[in-house]
Order: structure tokens, then C-alpha cells, then sequence
């Protein structure tokens, strides 16, 4: 806890691929499949090139820890049941989200392009991961990929003291015209005003918080980040009955309640996990045929490119188009690691006898 | 304009089946079939007694204006394409938005019973009315209902000048026990800050408005409800992107674009139109059967409304609560009708013929 910033040391530049192997032998070592620390490393380093840091490399020690105590299962049983013909649900038996919701995507795409639509449940995962590479994933597939998370409460709820929802996100992706070299639409947004990770940023750095955006421990408002430890909902009650409506949608419809069990008597409702629901529509299905769906769609991001640009602002974005712009420049220039995220990944490395990336060996 | 707010005269209170029955018969006189006259009636009253009271009876002198003008088609040829097992398209042949809305809805359940999830476009009707009660006739026959609509541009978007794209909402209606006095929870939001009338409301009182809450016509944030004409996104970036991303998945997927045509150079791309999509998933198809989910649902709902009240909070509530308490209200004390729109009513109902309920006759 300090109040003067600190300096911010040098990240080095890793290349992308290097990251993805890398991550892989160590998920691996950690007791993954082959098949399955790949598919984990694929939703980090998707995340990382996009600027989600968060849901980057740095979660690879993390994931090692859960696996390391068990919480992950590093040998998951997945599990489809019968369920519909559109609609099932996958039993994660406590996978790592990248395994389980890579899975069930894929599961959805299959049912989808039978059915028109299809939607797969995903009961209890262990940390879902950056739900936009699950719906991208089926945009890439021409099907438009629609997902709902919910997860431990992190978040204030209007009226309630202290925390009461999480900040669970939704996450919608379209497919775009594979003429356009214009980055798809994915909408990727938590159901809070601000991210958590901003409010570690801005106690870390001593700057106040926006008005309305955080809250202290019972839940009242404020910008003091020495104070602040949760997210407020987005618009207040809007974000409350979203992020409440998503446990419903995701938690409670694949029968495994988080919301009520952590707020009940028994401990082990506070045992970490996760639960989601992906949705996969066929643009076939409704009446115009996938090409016509997506030059549509092209067409529609297109107008609002050329819309006049309002004075004072930077130029008009869709939702998921700075991130592909990151990620075409991290792609060329390598995604950057923080020094503690180095040292991190470094004494795993060392610990399990993975050898370290060239460029994160020479940032040493 | 004035900057005085008139004194309000007072409201009388009709019977909500008397409103019912009178809607209807006007309805039916401006050319509507006598079940699709009912359909629009069933809408207005189940908005009108929920305090929704934009999209309750003051819109039968609207929609016999639409129907009078050919804008709205009285007889509208609905029709539903092949498409997939579990999703199509429904084109509704500019019929008002309650009858192919509910057609759309009726016709989702139908398909989700079988698979396990549907998804109904429907492309072109002219006026959605309450999204709410769409999934909330989903949701009384046990299945979770999700509804998006898109409609003419009338808010801003985070860095355009001027409107750019609607307030379209998204409604989530979720069954409950049928054993428990809990009203089920209905999100039913816009992507705005705030409702348009809220901004007519400001301005014919002469109050400020809440900041970033709403724009001048090209776009700079006012508190001035006379120089408002328009509301602000939902937390910009977000509400900017849903409501884009909500034009894609309606009126982009049904092969009727609202967004590109309102903003190209053919004066058709302004005439007044709007689509939506309807999902309805059947908590069967997720692994426990429908009583254990909405056993569940329920104990969720009851778990939010048992929490520690933040201090200065008049209580906790779930989306749909506080209407569901007007409801109850409204349908023992009668559905209170506002001079103008009693006066508007009157006089339809003496130009079509229409007898008009006894309470509003009484108020006259």
C-alpha cells in the first residue's frame, strides 16, 4: 500500500507461438493432457495478444496451483448428457474453463448446424477464461456465438449491503465476411461499471476511482482506491438484474446454484467455480443464406466507421475492434510480459524443467 | 416548451379487464381481425397494469394511426419459413408488433419443447410494444425466455456525433415455482442510461437531468432537459455496443437492416420498422427436470431478497419485482388513465362508435 507510483520496469516482447508452446509444457508438467494444455495455452495467448492481460499468461501459474491442489482436475471426466437435440449440458467435472468451454463450443456448433440454433450448458468449471475466445471460436465457425458466465460474488447489487452478485460476464460474437479484412464484432463485457483489475491499478498507482464505479467492503460507493475492494453493477440496477439473471441463465438452469450456496451457512459454498451457457445461432436458418448474413453484417460496421466523428472523441469503434488491433500488433512485435509475470513463469519453469522462451530467458 | 410545471389533473382508474375489452373494440374497428385486435390488447393491459405506461393504453390512439396510415398492416399475411428444427425466421408483413410478437413467441416454446431450445427471428413489424410480456408468455409455459429487438436510431454511441443507433432492449423471463407467491423475475432494460420519457418528463417539469444520462441532437452531454433530445448508452462503450451488437442479431440475421439503411443516402431507410429476436430453452434439456429448476430459481430469489440491506436502500429487489407490486395494485384498484389519453380514447371511441368503459366515461 503506497501512494507514490512506482516506476514501471521494462516488459520484454515474447513471440505469441513461443508463449503457446511454452505455456503448454508447463499446463502440461502441471498434469494436463498433452491435448488438454494445449487447448488451455490457446485461450491464454488468445487473450494476451488481444491486451487482455488479465486473462493471459499470467494465469498460467495460477492454473498451476489450482491443479497443483486439486481444485482444477487435471483428468476431468467431461461429460455430455443426451439433453435435446439443441440443447445439453456438458459436465465439466471441475476441468480448467479452457478445456470445458472449448469443449462444449464445439459441441454447440455441432448442434447447431443440424438444428438452426443450439445451447450448451457448462456445469462447474473452475475459472472460465476469456469467455470471448469460446463465442469467437464459434464465429469462426460462420455461426454467430452468444455466452453468459457466473461466478463467486465480487460485486455490489443495488440496495444490498456488501458483496452480493459477481461480475459475471456476456459475451456475443459475429461472424464477418471473409472478403472484409475488418476484425469481426465480440461484444466481451462484465456485468460492473470497472473491471477489478482497475481498481488494483489504481491502488497501486494512488489514483482516485470514477464516481459511481466502486464500492467498500458493506457496499458504499467510493473513489478512494485504498478503500475500494469491489466493482459497482453497470447502471446500477440494470447491472444487478443482469448479473443476477446470468446466474439464473447459467448456475442455477445447469443445477449447480453459486449465488445461493455462497450466500448460505454451508462453507462449501464458497468453494471457487464457475458455471456458463453458450448459445450458437445459424445465420442459415433465418432466411437468408451465411454470405448474405455476413456482407450484411460487414455492411452495418461499415456505416458506423463512416458516422461523423463527435468532437473531442478519438474516432467511432465497434465493439472488439481495438482489441484485434492489438492483437495484430502484438502478433508482429511479440505480446509483453511484466517483470513479476516473468519471474513468475521463470521459477515454474525451472521448478518443473520446461525451458524458458528465448526472450523471456534473455529478459533475466 | 415552459420551464413551469403544470399542476397534474388528477387520473381516473379503469377496471384492467373494462381497458381490455375497449381496446380490443377499437382495435378491431381501425381493421384488425377480432383475435389480433385482442392479441395488441392483451399487450397494452399487461404493460398498462405493470406501470409501464409507454407501452400501455396510451398506445391505442398510436397504433390506430399506424393502422389508418397503412403503416402497421391490418392484415397482415404472417408467415413462418422452413428454416431449421429449432430456429426460423417469422416474416410479419408490417403486422403491429404484439401480434407477431406473440405469434413469434408461441411459435419458440413450440420448437423448444422438441429440441430443447428455439430461436424465432421476426423480420419487419412496426412496433415491438413491451418486450417483457413476450418472454414473460414464454416463461409461464416453463421455459426461460431471451428477447432482443432493434429499432430506429434515437441514442448516441460513444464517440459519434448525433444519434446513431436505439435504445433497443434486451428481456430475460425466468419461471418460477409455481408453488411460490414470488412474482418470476423479468429483466426487461434498455441499452440507454435512461428512458426517452424520462427526458419528456424532465422537460415538461423543468428538472435537471442525471449526469451522462442524456445528449443534445448532435450528441454533446446536457443536464438541460431543453436542450436534451436523446439518451445516453448504458455506460457508454457497453450500452453503445449492445445495442449495435442487438441490431446484428435481429434485424442483420432476419435480412432487414435498420442501422445501414436509416444512415444511407434512400429516405426508405427512415420508414418506421422494427425487428427482434426470440429464444426460448427448456430447463429440461439441462440435466434436472423443470420442478428442480424453478424449486431452484426460487431459492435464489429468496437468498437476494434475504441479504443485509445497504443502509439509506428502501430494499432489495429482483428485475420484475417492483412491476409485479403494481400489477397487484392495478388489478384491484384499477389501471390509472391520464386526462390526455383519456381524452384521445373518448374521441376515437366516438369517431369508430366504441362504447366507452363506465369509469372513463364517469371521468369525463
Amino acid at each position: 500500500m503506497t501512494d507514490t507510483p512506482t516506476p514501471k520496469p521494462g516488459k520484454v516482447r515474447v513471440p505469441a507461438e513461443d508463449l503457446r508452446t511454452f505455456s503448454a509444457a508447463l499446463l502440461e508438467k502441471g498434469g494436463l493432457s498433452a491435448e488438454h494444455a494445449r487447448t488451455t495455452a490457446d485461450v491464454f495467448v488468445w487473450a494476451a495478444l488481444r491486451g487482455v492481460d488479465s486473462h493471459g499468461i499470467a494465469r498460467v501459474p495460477a492454473y498451476l496451483e489450482l491443479l497443483a491442489k486439486g481444485v482444477a482436475n487435471a483428468e476431468p471426466d467431461l461429460r455430455t448428457e443426451p439433453g435435446a437435440p439443441a440443447a445439453t449440458v456438458l459436465h465439466a467435472d471441475r476441468a480448467p474453463g479452457p478445456v470445458a468451454l472449448t469443449a462444449a463450443a464445439d459441441e454447440a456448433v455441432r448442434r447447431a448446424r443440424t438444428n438452426g440454433v443450439a445451447a450448451v450448458g457448462v456445469r462447474e468449471t473452475v475459472h472460465t477464461g476469456a469467455l470471448g475466445y469460446y463465442v469467437s471460436r464459434i464465429a469462426d465457425q460462420g455461426l454467430v456465438g452468444i455466452g453468459f458466465v457466473a461466478g463467486m460474488p465480487n460485486m455490489g447489487y443495488t440496495g444490498v449491503k456488501g458483496a452480493a452478485v459477481a461480475t459475471s460476464p456476456l459475451a456475443v460474437a459475429v461472424p464477418g465476411a471473409s472478403s472484409s479484412d475488418r476484425p469481426p464484432l465480440l461484444l466481451d463485457m462484465a456485468t460492473a461499471t470497472i473491471a477489478l483489475g482497475k481498481i488494483r491499478q489504481a491502488k497501486a498507482a494512488g489514483t482516485p476511482l470514477p464516481e459511481g464505479a466502486a464500492a467498500t467492503a458493506d457496499g458504499t460507493p467510493t473513489t478512494d482506491p485504498q478503500q475500494a475492494v469491489m466493482p459497482l453493477p453497470l447502471g446500477g440496477a440494470k447491472g444487478s438484474g443482469m448479473s443476477l439473471t446470468f446466474e439464473l441463465l447459467t448456475s442455477v438452469l445447469v443445477g449447480a446454484p453459486i449465488f445461493a450456496a455462497f450466500h448460505s451457512d454451508d462453507p462449501a459454498g464458497r468453494k471457487h467455480r464457475q458455471n456458463a451457457l453458450l448459445i450458437a445461432l445459424d445465420p442459415a436458418a433465418f432466411g437468408g443464406g451465411t454470405r448474405d448474413f455476413t456482407t450484411a453484417v460487414d455492411a452495418t460496421l461499415g456505416t458506423l466507421k463512416a458516422l461523423p466523428v463527435a468532437d473531442g472523441a478519438d474516432g467511432v469503434h465497434y465493439p472488439g475492434e481495438r482489441s484485434a488491433g492489438i492483437a495484430a500488433e502484438r502478433g508482429t512485435q511479440g505480446v509483453p510480459v511484466a517483470p513479476k509475470v516473468r519471474a513468475d513463469l521463470t521459477s515454474h519453469a525451472e521448478r518443473l524443467g520446461v525451458r524458458l522462451p528465448e526472450a523471456l530467458a534473455a529478459g533475466n
